[in-house]
């Protein structure tokens, strides 16, 4: 590896799914962060090779996924289907690339490190399996606001109900939401039972119902107790990235007719008396966070305002009126930037200084 | 009062915001149920007086909000903006009407019970100012769920977080969203900071923040602490429906893109240790409830699903995995109905009842 990588100075990337939503928001962090890689090589599946993306300002064409493909990588990225980076990414590793990994393949593998940057950095230098793994979007788009209260004022439990878009669903769920809106926009639909599933049929795409002037409180695949997968996820990631493993944690998953950008209530327990003035004060101060909270003049993040954009945005800061240590907050973050590609990004920057200080 | 009651046999109605969007809900209610009242007096704004209405199959014509026009009437139900409650309500009682008030103008007055009947029917016999109110439409949309588990288990504490339909703002709501779905649809809108803010120009109504392809964190009016008004009424309205003063209760309410019929995710915390089988039983049995939970066959309720039905729909039932007194539920009912209309008809037909047998 350390030959390969002097031959140009700098690490080799491989981005493996470089085809997808989150593919494409990717190539536009590697191209504003121009000068972190050497050789950037995009792979996605056998059916795009050849096809070509622009990345720091070249066409680059794509690789079909297949083990010569990982050959002379010194960082992978998967933005892939789980079951993909599950059989793909060891067979990176076994080459000599560390993996970062976007998919829920190794998210609660004891082996993989489950980072955020801005708040478990020190986390991705232990990897037995060279795998690092980045969080799913859900827990991203809360946990940087989330931990940056919880270091002063220590988490005890988190309730949280989501408006989750339905970028997460990749394409599809960003057509079957428009196919749909285009079948209602101009109707009087909304007002009887059934009218608006009736109009739109077949279009509901990856959801189990219509998300046209709707909301779907379901998101993931069915697990024991009536739990989601993705509310499991939420405890289950956020307990590893915190480092808690009793904290209390309660999930509703709902998604939303939004585009791109998660938005999460969160009520936050924490050990300490909190107030709202200190709360903002952290909030304020805190890397990868925007305070925006003074709903009087209409300040309070939408999903429509802070898309494209990196933070995690935070307003509607609350202390409970019945308890001195409950906080509520509304956050919103890009599902595919801070929830997605850039956080995978971060991570694989801050392996591309150890690898260069190596 | 008697009298004039002797002279049909039932009690004489007037509806005190005939022409609004809570009005039109009311006349379909009343023309189901259309053995209850004798004499139906629809009145509305002096500008519509005249207009034709239909009620129980009949053209009816409009009369103007006077003084004139609350005579002779033994219930008077308003479906007026606040202060239009606060005014006229005095001069109804004063005629020597019964007033089922659907605002907020009396909701938390201590002289004025404020009823659920299928939790607090009692309540509506003591109303020393001859008026009894109705709650806002985000606490009936989860009340007479929770209601109902509160009876078993005794409830200690709600955390709820609401996705809220437009048509809670009148048709200037319903409007704002028609015309901003038209805007968008068929667009790429909804990938760019303030690209659905710019599309949407002045179409937002009664709302802070463009509601197409977005969601927005604020109902009501601030309030002291950050908080809004409608998520303080939901406290206080929920610690005064089931006589708990001391009930912690935090609520984030949300705008979201559906028409009409609330959601809310809700967290319940109970005194007594829960299981989802016993909740199962008692929603399924509770009136005023549907339990419709399944979701590994798509069975949970949405808002496009429910909208012009009248029960509270219950689904996502699950005992939190940390607490066993702790309880998850996604609750749907339609706002005009349950919401507005047909729990202040409801309060109105007890008194009906009552004036027959008095």
């Amino acid at each position: 590896m350390a030959e390969r990588r002097a031959m140009n100075g700098r690490p080799a990337l491989a981005v493996v799914g470089a085809t997808g939503a989150v593919g494409a928001v990717m190539l536009q962090i590697l191209s504003q962060h121009a000068d972190v890689w050497g050789d950037i090589r995009l792979i996605a599946s056998p059916r795009s090779e050849g096809r070509e993306l622009f990345v720091r300002g070249e066409a680059t064409k794509v690789i079909g996924l297949s083990e010569e493909a990982l050959d002379g990588v010194d960082v992978a990225l998967f933005l892939v289907p789980d079951e993909v980076s599950a059989r793909w990414a060891p067979v990176a590793t076994a080459k000599g690339a560390v993996v970062v990994d976007s998919s829920a393949a190794f998210r609660l593998d004891p082996d993989v490190p489950l980072v955020v940057p801005e708040l478990n950095p020190h986390a991705v230098r232990s990897r037995p399996r060279g795998i690092v793994a980045s969080p799913a979007c859900t827990t991203l788009s809360m946990i940087v606001a989330v931990g940056a209260l919880h270091a002063e004022f220590g988490v005890r439990e988190l309730v949280v109900s989501s408006y989750q878009a339905v970028s997460a669903a990749g394409q599809d769920g960003v057509s079957a939401l428009r196919d749909q809106l285009s079948l209602v926009a101009g109707t009087e639909l909304g007002t009887h039972p059934g009218d608006v599933r009736r109009a739109v049929g077949d279009t509901t795409g990856p959801f189990p119902a219509p998300l046209a002037l709707n909301v779907v409180p379901w998101s993931g695949v069915p697990e024991a107790g009536g739990w989601s997968s993705d509310e499991l996820a939420i405890r289950d990631e956020t307990r590893k990235i915190l480092d808690l493993p009793g904290l209390r944690v309660t999930a509703t998953c709902v998604h939303v007719p939004v585009i791109t950008a998660h938005s999460l209530a969160v009520h936050a327990r924490f050990e300490q008396e909190i107030t709202v003035a200190r709360a903002h004060e952290i909030l304020a101060t805190s890397p990868g966070v925007v305070l925006f909270d003074n709903p009087g003049a209409g300040d309070f993040p939408t999903p429509a305002d802070v898309v494209g954009t990196d933070p995690t945005w935070v307003g509607r800061v609350r202390r409970s009126l019945d308890d001195p240590r409950a906080l509520e907050l509304f956050v919103c973050g890009d599902n595919l930037r801070k929830g997605a590609a850039l956080n995978t990004a971060q991570i694989a920057e801050g392996i591309a200084r150890e690898l260069s200080r190596s």
